[in-house]
């Protein structure tokens, strides 16, 4: 994917990354999700982005089923860029990177704030267990290995 | 920050990605995180990254607060570099981004699974309404103008 691939890294958030991690990627998938942006236009008139890095993160969007493609008229070849369910699922990805920058970078305080539509209030993100409920601190969450991993890099994981 | 910027974003989500939005830099900070590296040739041996790039990511990490040096031999210039709270913060994108991969790009199963160190249940992310408690699904949640939005950009927040 986009030929920057993080090939020894047997790892979700490198696969993750592979898909949008290059410049302006989460940005353009910030507007598609919070803005509602659809359009060629659009997207460059929010993020001032030369229009052929636009082209080609849309493009390989719709390789990767982040988005779709729908005519808009019924003459002519004009589309527009829609998500899909693997494009909307990235909005908690963009959430926590907001909620960082709103903790780290926003001196004047969020620039942006997350509402819940039912009823208005405050939307963040926390940690949740399956198992007790509670919201395990930072320090208190470890990485183990799962089934995707192979059997080598497991072996490397429990040595290491 | 990295001479990268997202100059007319006035939000967030790029101010965090001028921090942590260069290729490797996640995948650093996820070491960091998860397994505990603090010395260049840990990160070095696992990402298999050129050591100017490695080298060049640590000191801005260094520079934006995410880590700091620490001498590690009473002899010698010798350091490692140790996360800060500001960094260590990042663990919930990571996870958000590991998450997204699981689902969408992980076809053996998740390759890593998070879990709680006090009960082991696994750890997950969720959105939370702060008024309702509830747990938002994503088409119900809407980004919103928060205090730190500039009056210019709220203007043209409302009327978009």
């Amino acid at each position: 994917m986009l030929g920057r691939t993080y090939d020894n890294q047997n790892c979700s958030a490198a696969r993750a990354l592979e898909i949008i991690g290059e410049r302006w990627s989460l940005l353009i998938m910030r507007d598609a999700i919070f803005r509602g942006h659809t359009k060629f236009t659009e997207f460059q008139r929010q993020l001032g982005i030369a229009p052929n890095v636009l082209a080609s993160r849309l493009e390989s969007f719709v390789a990767a089923g982040l988005m779709r493609t729908r005519r808009y008229t019924e003459h002519g070849d004009l589309h527009e860029y829609v998500l899909t369910p693997k494009g909307l699922d990235l909005q908690p990805v963009i959430i926590a990177l907001t909620r960082w920058g709103d903790r780290w970078a926003a001196p004047d305080g969020p620039p942006v704030i997350f509402r819940h539509n039912a009823c208005g209030g405050h939307v963040d993100q926390r940690l949740s267990c399956a198992d007790c409920g509670t919201s395990p601190p930072p320090a208190d969450v470890r990485a183990t290995p799962g089934p995707g991993l192979s059997k080598t890099a497991r072996r490397e994981t429990t040595a290491s």
